[in-house]
This record gives C-alpha cells, structure tokens and sequence, in this order.
C-alpha cells in the first residue's frame, strides 16, 4: 500500500486525481504499479486500476491475473471493478471509501451482482486516514485554485 | 450499425467473442471502429466499446466524447457501461441483450445507479437478430470445436 500511495501522489503532482494500484504476484513480486493519468491521456478509462491491470497483464503475457493481488488507494468505481472480476484478481485491498463513485460498497455493487463471474476477496480501510487526505488536499486545492 | 456488425465479425474471425463498436460525432462523422479484442491483446478490458471509447478521445483530443453516440452490437458489460457514462456519450445504440454479462438493462444496471454522474439515451434491440446469431454461432463452434 506504500508504494499504491506513492503513485496517488504522484498523480496529484500531475493534477489528476490521486489514486494509486499496485499489482503483486502470487509469488509477492511487484507486477504493475499505476496512478490516475485520465487528463494526460486524454482517456475516460485510464483509472490507475485499469492501468495497472493492463500493465501487469502484458508483463505476465496473459489476459488474466490468477492468484494476483490488487492494491489500490480509493474503493474502485464500477468500471475499475468489472475490469478486476474480468482479470481474475484474488484479493482486493483499498483505502479510502467512495460513497460519490464507488462500485464495490456503494452505487452498482459490483460483486454483489449475480452476473459477477468473479468475485475477489475484498479488503477495505487500508492507509484509509492517508489515501483519504490525499484525496482531500487536491480537491480543496482545486476549489481554491 | 452495419459498421458494428462487420467489426463483430471481424473479431469472430480472429477467434475473438464477436462484438464491435463504432463511435460517431454529432456531426455524423465515424471517429472509431473497434472489435473485441481482449486475446489478441491479453488485455481484460479490451472490449469494442472501451477500445472505441479511446480512440475516440484520442482522436479528439479530449477526455469526454460530448454529444457522440455510440453503436455496439451487444448490451454492454458494467465495465464499459461505466466507461460509456465517463466519456459522456450522448446515445447508446445496441443489439442483442445480455442477460449473462450485460450491465445495462440486467446486472449492475450502471445507468440506473444514482451514483451515475451521466446517463446516456438508451436504445436497444437494433439489429438484435444479426448481433445475436453471429454470438450463437462463434459460441456454437466453439462448443464443438
């Protein structure tokens, strides 16, 4: 998760919205590491998860993640979600909750849908008090700006 | 949709689940054409919609697809339901229903959250009867294969 809220700070430096995923093998090896760049990119989808996913999926030449662990500063949006269920993600550690746009605890419930093929196990409130400020000071920031 | 339904075959014969999609600004113009293409990349999130999606943006410049509308053969997924409603797509034009997978009118249900910031027109059962049998068809030889 240190490494997750590294990248979540480095996203603010670059004035996205700092989130920040880690991805790990089962081997406890670091496979992906990713901040928000939805602005940078000029893409909707480039959510740190999503980048993440992708970048550990490519690295490991497969379209699914098997036994991989997700860690990530803020509960995944619905989008982020499906994308974790798709890629088979073991465990699911996050932050900071999202109750505005979270898909996990909050809004669709991803993995409470019975369409869910997949469903990790999940665990919250990790550097929730971290992840959260950091998510805080950029949009005060912002308001003031 | 005829363009969507030729890039769902395309991804048949690339031994790809066959769905495509095609993105057209308010002007009529096509700003993208995308299949499915989650083996070929060994990327879980790439379905037609989120690859049309970004290259949409990229062709504009912009992280938000403002009064585009977008035809995909079959109801999208939560994942790119969610991505539809980032990228602020004016209209949703699809095909065949997908009770199993889809996030739509089944499943997470994405538009009808009311964490959903932006909920495009929705209009189903367009070429439904196309889109579905080439699905049937892929599954089927699939099946004996």
């Amino acid at each position: 998760m240190p490494l997750a809220l590294d990248e979540a700070q480095a996203a603010a430096s670059r004035g996205e919205v700092p989130v920040g995923a880690v991805i790990v093998s089962p081997a406890g090896d670091v496979l992906a590491v990713a901040g928000n760049r939805t602005r940078e990119l000029n893409d909707p989808t480039a959510h740190a998860e999503m980048l993440a996913i992708r970048a550990a999926c490519t690295a490991l030449g497969d379209e699914r993640l098997v036994d991989c662990d997700l860690y990530v500063t803020l509960e995944p949006c619905p989008m982020c979600a499906a994308a974790i269920s798709f890629a088979r993600i073991r465990r699911l550690y996050y932050g900071a909750n999202d109750p505005k746009g979270g898909g996990v605890e909050h809004g669709a419930r991803i993995f409470s849908q019975p369409t869910c093929h997949h469903v990790p196990e999940v665990y919250s409130g990790l550097a929730e008090a971290e992840a959260g400020a950091l998510l805080k000071t950029f949009f005060a920031a912002r308001r003031e700006g």
